[in-house]
């Protein structure tokens, strides 16, 4: 596997886990699925779990301009040029694009594992089992995704339908589908012939580009100058001139549902992207009374809370069940765990305030 | 009115209203019933309430040496020597004979108000009503308590058996009564001949330090050490060198129960003893959902909460009924409504960890 390299997406901001996650500091630069509270963040856990696998110095990071200096906390041992930074978001293509690109003037032969930064897998040997298997279909030039065996009728993920094995644990991909109703995602689940989209890739960056060449043409004159700016030594400053002008667009929908010859490999690793507070609770440690805290917190009669305090004030949480209550320096959450996901109200009543100091 | 004199009683600590109140700042000295936001603690709605009936010069406060710079702050009108600093909290009695001697020395014929200072009065015009009844009688040589009309079978207060009216809207006492059962409080409660005992009183200086005399000697000779201490110069040595030998007690036990032709007035203007986060809720001014908010507060689907901020941070409650969520600095709570009395778990619970910098 000398060749392979990771590319991590740690390009989100996001609002669903406000007020510990900022615009300036994201889901994955925080330890939300963090058991032994080591304060672990969710990317630094991400390039950890390919130890082994991918040296530090084979991690490219692609991210907001604004979270290079927090990233590169977060990630000591990872180079700091390689660290992508992006002047403006533009979903997905154009970061997989630009890693291939300065990966493959690094290593022709190079493989790419592009990576979700906030994911949590809870079974890491298993993921380390499937990772091997995608790359060995990459390396044979297939452009792989892996799939995740559903647990439920999830209406929040794109899924993949399975077709034939082609070997190696790995099987063709019939298609992709969007995100479904109920009543589809709960037929794809019977059928046992769907898996989710997880959003994790494989392939060979010279094959990714060739299918960007294909797919987006104007994307891939935007790095074949990317190329030239980089032989002249001028590559951050193309970049900031030449991103504003990409056409914004996922890898799922620009490449991969348009490429012959998709590749799946299903795993089933503990797999979840980590979606909400309710999703933190579920992750983290707990007391015999289903209660997740951190900092110096006091429960009276407290039961299935999620607790988060900032080490030093304290959070005393009395007679109260299934309530997440994060404390941070500038702001307090209290919602119903089954609640979670309006937090996103919040953050926009904030803006309405204009706020934008707290969201 | 011109030897009304009003003694306020703030010696009390309390934790009740943690974590706004602490050993530093007790209830009184917290906007606790500030129903227009001007921020008005308890203590101060107490002294204002007498406005027109005992100016300032003639309040005096006896309270807890550490509480003196913040008492004085909050009472900025009231002359600093009128805060009698107790060194030690010995119950009410030697509080009220310690005032009624300090008052004595200043005005022979003073007519003492004994008031608690973390009260709250809804109907302030039928307040002053019932005071000056008081008063009158206080005047003819009484001693007199105000006794609350009951609204429910309260087990946490005393009781006052109301007798013979003796003109101009007092009554003779027939015997106090300490906290009932369910079952008597009920009982009370139905025969409409008993009233709560609010623990304020009004009687001449001197006839309260003649019953003193008679009732508890060892404290009046401690007042008569007291008395030539102050004509020496040295009361406040004097003070800190006797209090705490004195017996605590309280003044309804040690004097008023066992004094004859004791008078009470019964008074009906919204009496309030703000026990919890619960009346504090009661006494706000609400939103039409029946939430009373303070400071930078979202509400996001939120009904009958009590929210306090700190006025800086933000505090998001969203999704959630009957709640309290009060933030301060240093320490955040979140309790029920209806368990906002079990916030002194908590506070022993901080005591433990030895975290009396939070208390």
């Amino acid at each position: 596997m000398e060749h392979l390299w990771a590319v991590v997406m740690a390009g989100g901001s996001g609002t669903r886990f406000w007020p510990s996650s900022r615009a300036a500091k994201p889901k994955q630069l925080l330890p939300l699925a963090d058991r032994e509270g080591t304060g672990e963040t969710l990317l630094a856990a991400t390039v950890r779990r390919l130890a082994g696998m991918v040296p530090p110095e084979r991690v490219v990071v692609v991210l907001a301009e604004r979270l290079v200096e927090a990233t590169a906390a977060a990630l000591p041992e990872v180079p700091r040029e390689n660290l992508l930074a992006e002047p403006i978001g533009r979903n997905t293509a154009p970061c997989v694009g630009w890693a291939c690109a300065w990966v493959r003037r690094r290593d022709p032969d190079a493989v790419v594992a592009v990576l979700a930064a906030d994911h949590h897998i809870a079974d890491e040997e298993g993921y380390r089992a499937v990772i091997a298997k995608a790359v060995g279909a990459a390396e044979r030039g297939e452009l792989v995704t892996i799939g995740i065996r559903p647990t439920r009728p999830e209406t929040g993920y794109g899924y993949v339908e399975v077709g034939d094995a082609i070997g190696g644990g790995v099987h063709r991909v019939v298609r992709f589908v969007e995100k479904p109703t109920r009543e589809r995602a709960e037929e794809f689940l019977a059928t046992k012939k769907f898996l989710w989209n997880s959003g994790s890739f494989f392939f060979r960056a010279d094959r990714m580009l060739d299918e960007i060449r294909k797919s987006l043409p104007q994307l891939a004159d935007t790095l074949d100058a990317l190329d030239e700016a980089a032989k002249a030594g001028n590559e951050t400053e193309r970049v900031r001139a030449l991103y504003p002008e990409i056409r914004g667009i996922s890898i799922d929908h620009g490449v991969m549902e348009k490429a012959d010859g998709v590749a799946v490999v299903p795993g089933d690793f503990g797999w979840s992207d980590v979606g909400s507070w309710q999703t933190a609770w579920e992750l983290a440690g707990k007391d015999d009374a289903g209660n997740a805290a951190r900092g110096e917190v006091v429960l009276v009669d407290a039961k299935g809370c999620l607790v988060l305090g900032d080490g030093r004030r304290v959070v005393a949480v009395v007679g109260v069940e299934d309530l997440v209550v994060v404390d941070t320096p500038d702001a307090v959450l209290v919602v119903p765990r089954e609640q979670s996901q309006r937090v996103r109200d919040v953050v926009e009543a904030l803006q309405k305030r204009g706020r934008t100091d707290v969201v």
